[in-house]
């Protein structure tokens, strides 16, 4: 064994710096405690959750694990505040907060003692992630699956640009899903990683077997990064992102592109398996998997070589 | 010294597994013959030389070292024939073909002793440089200045792909320049990497100063890829490409796009250095640089723990 001390592991109290990002639709309590038992750190998607569901997950993933294990919150969530308080209420240990501002809610969470991490795609939001208190920070590149930065940075080029901005313990994101990738985060300066669409594609992910088998076929390019006058998401290529990418080269409007999008499309393609009418959000590290594995069998070749 | 062998070296006859991208504009014989006599291999750009400038530096690249260079030549340049004649009468021994199918000229190539690599941004290409007898790959993704592949697929994710889709030895392009990440484009599987961004603002580039300077003020996000409906290019935002994003907002034609972009826009912009009309090419990784190195510092860098 030749693993030294390692920040995001002391922080969080896992064996492996390998966190599973908490996707919209994929990431219940499953997934997460599947991840915790294995030794690195899962997350509840609170993005997809009514509060009730999230406290329901909250408990199930105490019962399935004895491990820490933590939650993702978007903040753009329309009832932050009452998934807020559902983080409180149930003492929730580590949050990990995306898409807003981290000054928002990071004292409340720090305040109630949870660990807080924020995912940023910029090394300017990776300062304010320290003048907020954050205890960690994740950089995720253009590649990453779902919502996405608007400046484009790839995890090659934002890793070390954020490295150079935050001495806080730092995660990459975006474009990992093998131990090769997880290498090459820690030779750009990263102390762990964050892996999504891998773990989106076990057998333990929420996510509908329609979607899981049917992003097992997508290859280079089959994802795009579209809705970019609305909030940048990369979308796997299906009759809907194809609609979307049509009106955008026509010069769509933003008013266009949100009725195109309407609502629930998420839920619809990733969790009832919708191909045709969903939003079907993957990374597009997805071109290098070829099976629905076991969160186990992720984490032992994630872990090759650790 | 650990350095094991390497195939990458062994194939140009160098000392470090580090290639010089021949960029437009910025890559003539002092530049290609600074790179070659530190160890590494010079390329020079002939995208952006008329035939007859092209012997010139490749007669001038022989006197100022006598170390192995070699020539990037874009497969959709329009005089090409008159070009691949310069490359054999100058016996060059060492080319690199990109923006192009690689079965066209590389039995032309090779017929004359030449040493050929080709530039992919899909594993789909990589397969067919195979086929087509090349004896390098390098695996470019979207983080990389001016011309671009159209599935946008990055450097992280596309040399694993590629690495699985062909044996031959392998370069990772786009995004490197530090030797964090050659350290992680190794972990991808790559032998050696094609450095473009950090030597076009090198003292021994021929760029003009302004392009230099101005560059080396830009910040994440301040390169796009644009003008994906003619060629896709990765520009530095200036009064050039900010055109260019708003037209393509409005679902810009590819008529339109194309008379927008006129001619002669790179010279302007990167040789001649006039920032508002130019065209500026430059790669994403450019937000982590300050300052004019010579070759040597950038090889000194590059190679930390070599």
């Amino acid at each position: 064994m030749i693993m030294k001390t390692n920040r995001v592991c002391d922080l969080f109290g896992i064996k492996y710096p390998i966190v599973q990002g908490g996707m919209a639709w994929c990431s219940g309590w499953r997934l997460a405690s599947a991840v915790s038992n294995a030794g690195g750190l899962g997350l509840l998607g609170a993005g997809s959750m009514h509060p009730d569901v999230l406290r329901e997950h909250i408990r199930r993933s105490k019962e399935a694990t004895g491990k820490p294990f933590g939650v993702n919150v978007p903040l753009m969530y329309p009832q932050i505040d009452l998934l807020m308080r559902v983080l409180a209420e149930e003492q929730v240990n580590i949050v990990f907060t995306s898409a807003g501002n981290p000054k928002t809610w990071t004292p409340y969470l720090k305040d109630h003692g949870m660990k807080v991490a924020h995912v940023v795609s910029s090394s300017r939001f990776a300062a304010k992630c320290e003048e907020a208190g954050v205890d960690a920070v994740v950089a995720e590149g253009f590649e990453a699956g779902g919502h996405n930065g608007r400046e484009e940075t790839t995890t090659l080029c934002l890793v070390p640009a954020v490295r150079r901005a935050t001495s806080l313990p730092l995660l990459a994101a975006g474009g990992i899903g093998t131990a090769g990738a997880r290498r090459a985060a820690e030779a750009l300066g990263a102390e762990g990683v964050q892996v999504g669409t891998r773990f989106a594609l076990t057998k333990e992910s929420s996510a509908h077997e329609n979607f899981k088998q049917w992003c097992l076929n997508l290859g280079e390019g089959d994802t795009r990064l579209l809705l970019k006058k609305l909030t940048p998401a990369r979308l796997a290529k299906g009759a809907f992102a194809n609609a979307v990418e049509a009106a955008e080269g026509r010069g769509a409007s933003p008013d266009e592109l949100r009725g195109l999008l309407g609502k629930g499309r998420a839920r619809r393609g990733i969790f009832e398996g919708d191909l045709d009418e969903g939003e079907l959000e993957i990374g597009q590290v997805v071109s290098l998997f070829g099976e629905v594995l076991s969160v186990r069998e992720v984490m032992d070749e994630l872990t090759a070589g650790l």
